[in-house]
């Protein structure tokens, strides 16, 4: 079986050493004390291991069911999210107002990563209610906001959001979904929804829709799209679940990975719906929540990282195969345990220089999210805009990646559904396509976000990189060689890759666009060098400064020494391939193919 | 419904025009001629489409079963190897002698692609066969080769290979199967082995079981262990199956992918076994026939890759989403096809230019073993051996990324069970495991094979590709440009890889060690570039004699230039990490993790 323990030592010093959160000035962060973050987060690592985690191979075994058009889900499930409901873990960060407890987003993020480690389908149902909840929050009326956000706060009631149809996924100008104007005020919706996630179950009153359709009459395409409340039981005026509304289930999809959430065909037979904001205006709408859902979606590349990873350093330990070259490690043994050889010290450093730099650019772009909508700070809003597709795609892509790498780890036994270790890459896998493929989310980088408000945020995360080389090139000669300089060379690699868009962008779009992918893991690694250099540095300070812990604090150090050595220098690869254009890439017809 | 169809022109093209194997003067070459492998490969791929391919889905979505001891196969699979065998497949390249074909490796090999992209899962039923017999072949007496060849040649019964035990895998000096001599000259084989690939089943009359095991009282560790025939049923005098041996299967694995194949724990409680080859001597009979048996993992790496690339470009064809930014591309449909968009389009040919590079290296590959077996050249036997863990752990991995690939431009529905795509990475996932983890193939080439024989077999790779530059220095401006310059580049890069371990790996082994994974995927990439240079150089000798089919040649210039302009510079970013050599891999303890 699968071990998990949440890695809330190295949140710790994310949160306190690294972003300093506590004297960052954000409005409520002043609350986060090292003491009180702890507690939470120790907590939350109790919930994960010891109530969700074992449901995770329960969950991919059994997977859901429909019978009758009823969905169940696997067994324990139910009593599990009683659990969490009870805790309050799922209005951590929701208002007070609605019964939340108030915390800022990267408290829900840090626990988030713990929850979705443990057990991801699982940490779904919970986290698309949050996502819709925060869409009713923003865009709801006050009666809307009254009578769903109690509910989909303490997740009485579940929310989904309803986009994809069978012929439209990234393009949703192509919809069909109608929703037909009533006198009363509500809409008769009518259509199908495809991989709903948590579309319906058994853990809930009520299961609360969001549904994008087009109003009859509406502009064509994207800009006729308007956003629905649609319950699965119409809500009584007393505030309790009543008539069963005209939604359905139509299915259940089989996929590769994570079985224990339920993705649901929807069906919508004239079922009764509310608009939800401004008419015409739903995919703005669906937009301001966004990039949460997405930097959401980064995180579980991130956490099935972290979890594969904590499993493959048990084995590595474990398993007794071959003799270190240098020497025996365990001469009275039969054999040496793998973790001596150098491929597999290679394998394991590339994840945990991972998981460790992406829980830091994750909880850095949580914090700016915070700044953007706590402190109202729009050019924190424009930075972390700018990086969430780098969140999104870089963490899913390297956090499938290393799944697969800790899959290789245990050979055969990684092959086999019994050591746990296939779920993990089938699990990971989603988090690359859901929420825009990551090819989507490339093309939103370079596309879009590079030139928003002038390339004004582009340029200041340059800015940044570049004041924290100059405020840190002092420190120490070791430093400056193992941090500082890697890191301006990738940035430099950055900056070339960006000017290279300017340049031949312009001409045709489509010399910028054929390097997009890549633009976008440049970035990825980038942001991770400045994570890392942060984080060494905060390693250095807490070791000059006497602290007790000094073996925590050298693995960090020489940990990111490897990162900075292994893997900034991708950065290289990236712009040669972005520096030879689309030539190549658009040379073939495509009959060609 | 996934498609399939055999890429037989490509094939073609790369038996005839590029390695002209015909007047290759190695023997039985001759009779090769483009008429003949192409009646041979078109019949091949009639099979591949219209028998196995349809059973790929149903393999597995149905997988095999236990019942009483009994282990069946999907639906179709028995009548589907039934018309394999009548066909003489199972034989292609097996002696005359024992019923076979006795055509070269090289067609089996390429047959084998076809059958593997099909359906990986039923083909190793016969591939397994195939390097159980090639191991009696080589090591059985006569007695023992009359008994068990012709049967298995026909695949009347079936073969598997029995070496990994549950504690041991790579390491198999820890074995602890025994084999108790008996009188009659037979010995009782005892112990359990795992992860029996097509270890029973009911499709053949009787199992051959080639056994690792130990004699007691001879030398420890892997010089102790020798090999052994241990039929299902024990044959009678007139070589028909008689009395049940004492063999039996323990379980089915639950595994990722590959379900129609039936990975069987085996259970031997005194079965009756006799020597094959030598005693103590079992690993060196293992070991000669490894170069096949990786080679035809890599070829499996190539074939996942194959099916899962025509899958991608059907659907990219057809699903219409979005706008081509340069100007609608079907301006009376509601959108373009996903085709028009660059990221798409890097995506394919990232997978296009891999198959077909992939292809011919392979077959490259096999031309050399049948050189260096039907041929007895020593030096093609010294080169082969050196590319085998490339061919096995580049093609396996770099197979694997692009069925990754394929997968995310179906977005949602490549995820889903429904479209195949996701069979296509669970089966692919194998072969990056089995016959030896592509870990240990970079030590296998790092640690081993570079050195063999005074390091003369990488000097002669070295050799070839200098002296391919240099034969084509004035072929035109373009092709030096386009592929000479890069191939010269990147095999720069490989020879400075391969001087930093020597200058290094003297010092600390695990300088060369640490750097094993990154040197095998260099010379993958560097082999590739190559057979690219060798293709583009056959395209352009075709355009220039007036081909008939020129966009075929056309294609196939353009699909070498965006590996050339695009892949092969990662070999600066695998010599980068190299040179940074153990230190930042090996920094930390074991405890540290």
């Amino acid at each position: 079986m699968p071990v998990y323990t949440a890695p809330t030592k190295d949140t710790q010093f994310v949160l306190h050493d690294v972003l300093n959160i506590k004297d960052s000035g954000i409005p409520g962060y002043d609350e986060l004390d090292s003491e009180f973050t702890g507690a939470v987060l120790e907590e939350a690592g109790k919930i994960a291991r010891d109530v969700l985690h074992p449901l995770n191979v329960v969950g991919d075994t059994e997977g859901c069911r429909l019978e009758n058009g009823v969905v169940y889900t696997p067994t324990g499930f139910k009593a599990a999210f009683d659990q969490v409901k009870e805790g309050g873990w799922t209005g951590l960060d929701m208002p007070e107002q609605y019964g939340g407890q108030g915390m800022p987003y990267v408290m829900g993020t840090a626990v988030g990563e713990f929850f979705s480690a443990a057990n991801q389908a699982f940490t779904m149902y919970q986290g698309l209610t949050h996502g819709a909840a925060s869409a009713i929050l923003v865009h709801g009326t006050d009666a809307q906001k009254d009578t769903y956000l109690p509910k989909m706060v303490s997740c009485e009631w579940t929310g989904t959001m309803n986009l994809t149809e069978p012929h439209c996924g990234t393009d949703l100008g192509l919809m069909r979904t109608k929703a037909d104007p009533q006198d009363d005020g509500s809409y008769k919706i009518s259509g199908q929804k495809i991989f709903i996630s948590a579309g319906d179950h058994d853990m809930a009153d009520n299961v609360i829709h969001l549904v994008l359709a087009k109003i009859p009459g509406g502009p064509d395409g994207i800009k006729g799209v308007s956003l629905f409340i649609v319950p699965k039981f119409l809500v009584n005026e007393d505030g309790t679940p009543g008539a069963r509304n005209g939604v359905s289930v139509g299915n259940i999809e089989e996929k590769m990975g994570i079985h224990g959430n339920s993705t649901c065909v929807m069906n919508y037979d004239g079922a009764t719906g509310w608009l939800l904001g401004e008419m015409h205006k739903g995919m703005r709408a669906m937009f301001t929540m966004m990039n949460e859902a997405r930097v959401g979606v980064g995180m579980q590349g991130l956490a099935q990282a972290e979890a594969a990873y904590q499993n493959a350093v048990e084995y590595a330990k474990d398993r007794l195969q071959g003799r270190d070259v240098t020497g025996a490690k365990n001469p009275d043994g039969p054999a040496d345990p793998l973790i001596v050889h150098p491929d597999i010290r290679r394998n394991l450093m590339d994840q945990k220089s991972f998981a460790e730099g992406a829980r830091a650019f994750l909880l850095w772009g949580a914090t700016l999210i915070d700044q953007a909508h706590r402190g109202a700070d729009k050019d924190a809003d424009g930075l972390v805009s700018l990086m969430t597709p780098v969140i999104k795609g870089f963490l899913t892509d390297k956090g499938y990646d290393m799944t697969v790498q800790a899959q290789q780890v245990y050979g055969g036994h990684g092959y086999i559904e019994e050591w746990g270790m296939s779920q993990y890459t089938r699990d990971a896998r989603i988090a690359m396509i859901y929420e825009g493929a990551n090819g989507v989310q490339a093309l939103d980088l370079v596309g879009r976000k590079l030139a928003q408000d002038g390339g004004k945020h582009v340029m200041a995360f340059f800015d940044l990189v570049k004041g924290f080389c100059k405020e840190n090139a002092d420190v120490s000669e070791a430093y400056t060689k193992d941090f500082i300089e890697p890191l301006k060379a990738a940035s430099k690699d950055l900056q070339a890759a960006g000017m290279y868009f300017m340049q031949n962008g312009m001409k045709n779009p489509n010399h910028a666009l054929a390097g997009s992918y890549d633009f976008m893991h440049m970035f990825g690694h980038v942001c991770l060098g400045l994570m890392w250099a942060r984080m060494g540095l905060a390693a250095q300070k807490a070791l000059d400064a006497g602290a007790s812990d000094a073996a925590f604090y050298e693995t960090k150090r020489a940990t990111g020494r490897y990162y900075m050595a292994r893997q900034l220098p991708a950065t290289k690869l990236h712009l040669a391939r972005i520096e030879t254009g689309a030539d190549t890439v658009m040379a073939l017809d495509a009959a060609q193919f």
